[in-house]
């Protein structure tokens, strides 16, 4: 009985070590001691401050599927392996091509980094994560380690993960690289494989060096890795890597938690735990919901109509939820081979921005507070910024008036709704809870979400 | 003086010969009298009803310039013949390279008509227009005189013309053919030119012909002629060849008025006068607004973002207006080489399908009032059916409060907004205008434009 | 019994004719009379006399053919028709692609005329015939009447026929059009055969107009036509174009005898009967010899090994025996779709020109002798110009000596071995005929065929 | 003077080394001593016997250079370095493009391997040397140190190696790999360059690798080693490669001398010394002449006419010459990217089989005699096997007399005409030579060069 009634406190469990874990410490101290190459001492590096104020990011997964533009990201997999898609490639493909025969048609020839910059910082986000290699092993920048088969020798003769870099910093965001530690066809991948990891000549030969070259030739504020395949994180090296990382490179870099079987969700920097992660409570330890716009997949798929699509309200829902339970999220669009973020993508991310131009101080900087959902009304989120507290909506009141039982109207001094002006009226609710009249808006006015900023007394 | 005052009778005099011109008359009776090849006797013939009740088309510019995707569907005479985008062709286009080169580029492999007709058809339109032929040439059904010039001969090797009209018609929406008289390249036409009309081996021996053969095979409730290049009606065989389809073929059939050098506005079926035509005032002939969802063209462009297109509010704005002055809207996109509405396009045709099914009795199958836009207030446009008058707002009145200048408040009855429940409230402004008093409604109730119904005493 | 007898008198009959027909007569007077669009008057017109003087040209199959380098010149028909080859399309070729798809690889980047031109002069030819449109309907030149399906608009983006024609007239050398009627796959060609030949449509919007642009452009001095599908010369208007050509146009130029089902071997100018046409006595009518020095086809064919052509042996032997009965020889080859000769084809034109450059006097300007080949000894023919009458013997005599069973002794004045100095000893061969004893040559000296130069009393 | 006469002994002192120096040794015994990485020890190893016996190999250069068939092998270099072809590159290739974009043309879809091997068989060639990787570092075998830059996975889609070197087996020839050490424009290789070698991560990384996966997988019989561009063995790991694989390895294995900077023509199994190596004296160490039928290059190059192409004649001569100083010869083609043998070349290779079939005893499994060509006349090369001399005669003796100056005529028993029948009659010339009367033969009997056997008393 006495565990039944633990469990609802475990939130404010949680949100207590969140506030202890040194989230919100916005410049560590680093260097006077060195990290050695073991998680406990990895694991006591305190996350650099500026992730968590930063609440939004981009990522965006770009390579070779990215021709196919069919399947997702893991078609070559799916084609080879799983035997998807038959219809398609009897169809349209020459017999007997290859994957690697389509690289030369990743030519990004309108690629434009700069307006790229332009459409993510619109959105409100404040930091970019790039596929720069993904598990097809393709590298978006000239590597010493895929030589031939990166996007500078072939197709887009370009140094991708170099322009966006330059671009997106110049902006003023922060730059992500993820990169994919597994590679399903590198011979030596399977090799190391086939052997249970009991060799590592892929590692030693290609993913080490390749990652120190990543890191010192674009020196990435997120190392966002994947592909961990379930083999141990000592065959990945992973241990070496971060504590050279982490005793050598910048103070700001910050990493995620797929650094070999077993450590999602236990080790490293934030946690992504899987993809689409989203708890309706706040969690013991940083963490990123990384989702992507399409329903189905992460990088361009031709195929989708607009209902393939999350909606902006969708989006907005999720972030709520997201920035409510401590979380980052990390909203994935896949531009298309010829360098284009498609029109749907840009007005997602525009409105997006819209909605965070009057509502972002409800989301960027902001902490959960003892509730992270209404224990009344659904559909409603906080989040706090020292003393006031936000209360992020997702609909519009029926009949104009919201209940909040989590807020407690005797301490309330007055509350606002983010876009207008002057205080709503706002009366008590049974015993503890708050009513709050929503005022008259014209339909243009305001759109998706809609959030009471609430003062106490 | 009296001239002046005339000018603003010219509306009502015009609407007086728009209701008498036959433009309602559901089904001219055909045959008794033969129609002779001459504009008096074509002129004669009363429109087809169904044209007029539609009010709303979709139209499609597809072609081998949609796999260039740069430029529009001009784009072979602004490279070759204007020298436009030197950049772009010098930088990724094989030097000597010609447009033809490109024809199996139009793959059009995902192409899916059926999915292409459920996606109109929920934007409320009525009807399609399809570039069955641009004046590029390559004709989109396999024509006998356009051989190894088609679309079933190169890249996507279908009949695109038949399998959009029969899956537009499974749809229940009428089919229309766009196809261009002239063909800027094409050795006869060019000789033809050269010779200033006074030969015509190029209509003889293609234009004809093709002609002939696009209404047998497809039997077009539209025939959208465009391209006469400044050369007369009777080098076109324009005269003749609408004697033939009026007197022999379907009673349905409806054209448009570019027959030759002047026929424009003047002569023919509906008019188009010219590109995005958009009078303010009511025509006294049936005419159509033509206009696309690009600001730029006409067909798939890959430069262009978000903001490079019209919004879905522009566009009812622009039907508002059309429908008032007594024209139909033909809305145009332009679908990708490899056979897709791309998702933006899709959200706004779902969208104004959302909207029409609020408020498409305000448009379908009404006549232009004696009043196209209010006297008092702009944005406000008004259509009429039977004894009701229907006043599109395009806003959302800041106080809640509009005023209707051209409403006699002695004479309303009753005002609903379309999309809500229950009568308005509304009172005199000042001597014979009417206030309209907008309901409390939320924001994610209404969008884009909001419609009066007002029933008279 | 007569009869029997009258059996050997055919060849003297034949060579009387031969004679007196005409071939011989070098400067026809033309245009005191007109011919009439019948065969009659047809077939009375001189044949200009350079033709039977030439006695040696080269044909060439080229187009879109060539890219497939697979099957010949037939591939379109024995792909889509005949459905051969189905292992390589299977595994090569990208389901559903259409012939016409290949043209923009037929780029003949490599082409130059002028080296073209000096290879076949090389060879000791007189006259070139090139496939300026074969069955596939593709124009070598530009043609009014094959537009975007011509090299000019696709894939080369050159005029071919115009290119080669001004490079071989430079060289010394005459041009000649092969050019097919019939066009498998075009619609009209279809819809005219289908017809059984009743509609015209095709010969008079494309055919018709076509050859008399290709006249016109270009002034061959061969049309050698083809492809006449066993429709009849009235389908074809030939006898209308031939009337039109003989009497407006060039006084030299020169046609072959594929006007029409049954006109082969009967009407026209020289008679090609059929390919590789070779009989063994003189023949009554000028005819010519086209063969191919591949076994199989006519256009480059890439799997061919050097075993699949025939030797420069064969290919002189074939023209002893041509020349012997009156013909001439048209041997042909086939270029690469790059543009080029392929060394091999290179090579035998070089040796068939070294074995002329030393026995061309017993080719050109000859006439069939009395006797084609030797009454006693294989693989000896006869030529003969004025006085002197040449022996081609197609091997070297075992012994040193040959037996010329149709050559008096009595009436030999001298023998020479061309290529070699001094007289040859010969003596009498029983009864009538004659014994030479050939002279002592190192094997370096002489190659593929020895000519016998006998000068009479 | 002493020394001015010496140098006419040193053929003979050459010659001496020659016979003692292992070269006849038919079986060399292996293992009993282990080789250490050293020249000393590694030099001391006897060359297997077979190779000696051989004397004729064909060389193939084929790779993705064989696709733009431009330029030879070097082509990347040539356009990307030396800026060569500007015309070409500006006119038929895309702005931009690398080199590695035309990998995927590589094709070979007509390689047939039991085709090319019975080619190669039928020329009389003992082994075939084919490029496994050239300097592009393109490997013809799918190795896991060339992940996505190799035959399999772009391209050709099979094991070139695997497959040639099955066939040629098959066919009873030896398989041996050309490998280039350097790779021009891979990444680490240039890093290590700039290092001046003091680094070796290219090594380390992927050639030693490479080079073992290639002997393990494919058992080479010959390693035909190039491109060492000036560093020492050292950086190669060429001695510790080298005593692995006469330790560990085939016994039979031959490798050539091309190990690094300073190594050719000084250590390792036989000298190659340079491309096109051809001394006119008998040399002391096993050596083999590297030639190209090209006058220009080693692949495949569209543009070359017949006359660029050494004759079948200059193929025998540098063969006759290459023999009787003790050397082995290695006559390169370079095949199509599709994987053909030209006709051209075919026929090369079957002239020089129908020869070898005539004359071969004078090759196969001889030795240098006292004299490598004759004292008195020109082009006359002599080889030995046992009692016989063989007297390589390069033309038909003008008057059927030819003078042996070497071979005293006192010591003669009989001479022959290889392919003829019956002793040749000879007499004195001078003091000591030999005056030998060709017989009388027509000339489609022999070809190309004449060989006497000479036998003595």
């Amino acid at each position: 009985m006495i565990l039944n009634k633990l469990i609802y406190l475990l939130p404010l469990i949680a949100l207590l070590i969140y506030e202890t874990n040194g989230v919100e410490d916005k410049n560590p101290e680093v260097g006077a001691n060195r990290y050695t190459p073991d998680w406990k001492s990895l694991d006591s590096r305190p996350l650099p401050g500026w992730y968590d104020q930063a609440k939004f990011g981009i990522m965006m997964h770009w390579g070779v599927y990215s021709v196919l533009g069919l399947g997702g990201e893991w078609i070559w997999y799916r084609w080879k392996v799983a035997h998807e898609f038959k219809d398609y490639f009897g169809k349209y493909v020459k017999p007997g091509v290859t994957y690697q025969d389509f690289a030369n048609e990743f030519t990004t020839e309108l690629f434009d980094p700069n307006k790229w910059a332009d459409i993510i910082k619109a959105s409100g986000a404040k930091y970019v994560v790039l596929t720069t290699k993904h598990h097809e092993g393709f590298t978006l920048w000239p590597s010493n380690y895929s030589w031939s088969w990166n996007a500078m020798d072939v197709g887009a003769h370009r140094d991708l993960v170099g322009e966006l870099s330059t671009a997106v910093r110049k902006a003023g965001l922060r730059f992500g690289t993820y990169h994919s530690l597994m590679e399903w066809f590198h011979p030596l991948f399977l090799k190391d494989q086939s052997n249970k990891w009991k060799t590592n000549e892929f590692v030693t030969n290609k993913i080490n060096p390749e990652m120190i070259e990543l890191v010192e030739k674009y020196k990435p504020d997120i190392i966002w890795s994947d592909g961990d395949a379930g083999a141990p994180d000592t065959y990945w090296k992973s241990l070496d890597f971060l504590a050279w990382l982490y005793n050598d490179r910048q103070d700001e870099v910050i990493v995620n938690d797929r650094w070999g079987g077993g450590t999602a969700c236990k080790h490293g920097g934030f946690y992504n735990c899987k993809d689409r992660y989203l708890p309706s409570v706040v969690q013991p330890h940083k963490w990123e919901n990384a989702l992507s716009v399409d329903h189905g997949g992460w990088s361009y798929t031709r195929q989708f109509g607009f209902n393939d699509y999350m909606t902006t309200y969708e989006l907005i829902s999720q972030m709520a939820q997201t920035i409510s339970c401590g979380g980052n999220i990390l909203i994935n669009i896949g531009p298309t081979p010829d360098g284009r973020i498609i029109p749907l993508f840009e007005e997602i991310l525009r409105d997006i921005g819209s909605w965070m131009s009057v509502n972002g101080e409800s989301i960027y900087g902001t902490n959960p507070w003892t509730h992270q959902n209404d224990t009344v009304t659904d559909k409603v989120w906080y989040t706090k910024k020292e003393k006031t507290v936000y209360s992020i909506v997702l609909f519009w009141p029926k009949n104009y008036d919201v209940i909040l039982g989590a807020v407690d109207h005797n301490t309330v001094q007055s509350i606002q709704l983010l876009g207008t002006t002057g205080n709503l009226v706002f009366k008590a609710h049974e015993d503890k809870g708050t009513v709050v009249t929503f005022p008259f808006v014209s339909p243009d006015t305001l759109r998706f979400a809609y959030v009471l900023k609430i003062n106490f007394k």
